[in-house]
């Protein structure tokens, strides 16, 4: 049985940066939570640290979330959106920086046990570069590499699940695809780091999204955490489940459930124009109406399918499930 | 009534510059031409000028066809395939050169005209250029121009389209993108020029397929043809139908309805490891199904999300319509 | 000889989506203006409507620009930054906001006459669309034709340029590339409208920029205006110029200057995490010392690599004039 | 002292899907090699076992390669220009065809020891995907990375470079990146199994190609071997080295040398228009230039820059190593 969540922000107000006051109106905490729950299907939150959750609110989040029916799924600490992460956070070349970050990022994890929120979602944006003979890649990369360790090291009840990025806001993060991110992960030595695909930004590193689910679950089932969205795939555009893509979302489920992965299937959108609430229903209900198709005997077709190789008879699989016949 | 054709070509052997010789076996052309006729809902074809037809077969071929129930669409001048135009056809800087390329497109006028085909598809691979400080663009697109100019004036009987795409074979083609093609289109001056798209020529030139169907039919209804497959939206992968894209698909048929297009929706691939005749019927029963979907209330439907403009609504109509219910 | 120039925000703080309250802080209008003014090579300003120039304020703006022998470029109406833009402003459904667009606009070039300003530069970031089956191809972009008509037809001493952006901040733009804008400007039936080429627009286009110039001058000088920057191709990266790319640029001054191009060279950068006039000094000394390096010779040579086109005599010609002999 | 090698192939003729009979005419072999040994500065080549080098003709290609003054750097099985490995060679669903790989393979290896040359590079091209829904990435990696284990486990005087790509021939690639790559050579868990980076592969991968150096050679210097060509960052263009990148290039070289990299540079291009030789002099100058430059001084004044990070002292840098002053 799927679990579906969504990261709290979505349903609140967005900005880009030619209109930075932002396309909506920020909604009161309360009712973006409550508007969550409402959705249906949707029984977990994650929630960015310092913006949503501290150690000082920490207990009445918690309280507020069991009211409305809702399960903590991850804690995202926050090491992109200020202005001292600005040139980086773990692997910034300021030592006080990276020290802070570390600071950030367990604080974090303090509140996660605080509220028995079994995971950190770290998603370190301004990690990264932008222009050539900018950056000391090895000596940053280990810098970072040592901040995720000093901290996992500490929090071995919490798994750490690092969400990889091409670029943006840097036009090349550190954390830039699956396979870097794992090998990353493995360099900590510790068994509670793994990673979190963001399908959107796999996509537009031209990854297959389901090949990706393979080969991080085959090293050790090192896929922490899924985050849903869909963009054109030459930028994170962040837009509805379903809204571009359709066979590749069959195909990673597909590789979701063949693979063993039992986390949770978490959106992650960025509405800007659209209702927030509204945005996420649709994409889960999307995914819900794919795990309908998906039963089953859809699953053992798709076994075949795989088996044989044959595009053609895909293609005529694939329509005569989304299509009348002509 | 949507008219389906094929360029017959797709049906043959397929090679890439890593397997010149080609991935399949080379079928005699009859048989190729008789799997066409065969493919639920064709009745037309395209044939390259020289590969397929030329004025000493051009009756036969036309006979051929006749016997097997086809209607001839089009006529591709082979302006791409030969050694001579290796460096361009009619803007090639070799002024012996952009003559021959004269020539071959009036020949394949006159076999057109011969067997009543009323199109010249017209795609020049080769003219372009691959580095900097290589081509006189402004030279070299006059002469494009001017050779299209001439032949089409000659032949006021028949339609010419220009094909577009960004790159391949040239880094840069001088037919890139819809509204450039448009341009030169109308810089000859004359009524029989327009355009041809190719659906994932535009794909990878991110354009929005529907809308340069628009931007051609309202100058003046200058689409002139349709050619379909699919890809990745990086390179021309010249996929089967619906294999990586489907809400473009219904958008672009709409549209096409919309702006009174009146033409072929012709299909053009490269299955470079399946059957051929086999990848073209997929496509073709892919677009037929969605024809099927979209009935007239489906239009109306579509009005309504295009007038109204909310993708949260226009994606809950795109899964009802595609999904079982959550 | 060249004019440089840049737009005035250039200098000021940053934001993106993620860090809303920017990298930078925002320093005062004047002290800006100033900084401008120092860059050696910088003789104009462009200045956002609203943002930088109201009626109100223009005689005053004037008289600062003078006293620091800055020239007024062209007023970019603010088209993009306010809430009631968020779903277009020119294009939008709602007849009220085109009404208001129309308004901006006009104040704008009243403005830009009030201050001897002989450009507008349009940029209408919010025009187009996110999701398929939501926009209006057709109807909205006729919308947006009539509403630059209306303006620039009250406005026959302003020149309008309408700067083309494939992408960002929607995910498809009504002026999105050379050819279409230039459509576009020609359907105003109106000589005083034309386009403007951004640099960085223009590559992550995949547009050769060079040939985009030619394309647009040999259709009546149809160039009004140049916005300087560099990017990885992908995205408007907004770097400093010749950060990524050397070459093009040459073939883009080459051009400029065979096609008589004699507006500005302006600077249009989003230096986020760097100072704001370092990076523009940066990039206005790269383009001078390009400039130093072609010169009659240089340009003499081109014009014979060009019409011999071989790419290894460039590939020699280039390593040349740029390293030491090996 | 660096050293410079070439494929052998790029000296020959070259053909695409569209001109399969090639752009030029294919030389004798014999004069390839010479025309090879004459570019300056060039003493290595790399030969395509079984086009150019067998167990058969393997001593009288040695003794031509001796003549010539040139080592043989490594031997490129052919798993990819054989209709048989179409749909796959080492990762294939047929088993009798994985059987015959691995057997191509040993016959590349058992040549190489025989001609005492020390490496087989290995791009396995045609081991990947084309559509949704056709590979089982699981087994078939499986199948790869136990082929690979298989003839390098008999061959461990034999390094083994994997050459990554993300696409073509198919639209993806089990060895699409730098970090997949290398986790893929782990899974061997053989010390002989390491990771080549073609310049252009990784360009189009969006990878910053200095950083993916370092991240190999930070992992147990897995980097065996480089080849460089140039591209515009979207396909594998295989032009002249600089015709588009060049801070690019300086990051690599510095970092090939701060990495402590000892192989070969190798020229891997694909001249379809151009001299063959001649294209390759073009690269191996240009890189040789850029060497020149690269002085101790300039090699400590790089370490700053990147110590230091700030982009716009880095632009002032490079513009006065390339250019004349403003």
């Amino acid at each position: 049985m799927t679990k579906y969540s969504v990261i709290l922000g979505n349903l609140g107000n967005t900005n880009d940066r030619f209109l930075s006051t932002g396309y909506k109106d920020q909604p009161p905490k309360e009712e973006m939570i409550r508007k969550a729950a409402e959705i249906e299907g949707v029984s977990g939150i994650e929630l960015v640290g310092t913006w949503d959750i501290t150690p000082d609110n920490a207990d009445e989040m918690a309280s507020i979330l069991q009211k409305n029916g809702l399960t903590c799924v991850s804690i995202i600490p926050d090491l992109f959106s200020q202005k001292r992460w600005g040139n980086g956070s773990l692997s910034a070349k300021d030592p006080s920086i990276r020290s802070q970050a570390i600071d950030a990022t367990r604080e974090a994890a303090e509140t996660a046990r605080k509220v028995g929120c079994p995971m950190l979602n770290i998603w370190p944006g301004q990690d990264g570069y932008d222009y050539s003979l900018q950056a000391d890649f090895r000596t940053e990369r280990r810098w970072f590499t040592e901040g995720i360790r000093t901290v996992a090291a500490e929090y071995p009840d919490i798994r750490f699940a690092l969400e990889y990025k091409p670029k943006e806001p840097r036009t090349h993060s550190y954390l830039a695809r699956a396979a870097d991110t794992l090998l990353l992960a493995e360099d900590t030595g510790l068994d509670n780091v793994g990673v979190c695909i963001d399908v959107g930004h796999a996509l537009y590193a031209y990854e297959n999204v389901a090949e990706s689910i393979v080969i991080l679950q085959e090293r050790g089932e090192k896929l922490f955490h899924m985050h849903f969205n869909d963009n054109y795939r030459y930028w994170d555009d962040d837009m509805i489940v379903g809204s571009v893509h359709l066979v590749e979302y069959i195909e990673m489920i597909f590789w979701l459930r063949e693979t063993g992965y039992d986390g949770w299937y978490s959106m992650d959108q960025y509405p800007y124009r659209e209702d927030g609430a509204g945005a996420i229903d649709a994409s889960v209900q999307f995914l819900r109406s794919l795990e309908t198709l998906m039963d089953n005997a859809a699953m053992e077709e798709i076994r075949g399918l795989i088996r044989r190789g044959d595009a053609i008879e895909a293609s005529h699989w694939l329509r005569k499930k989304i299509l009348p016949q002509p």
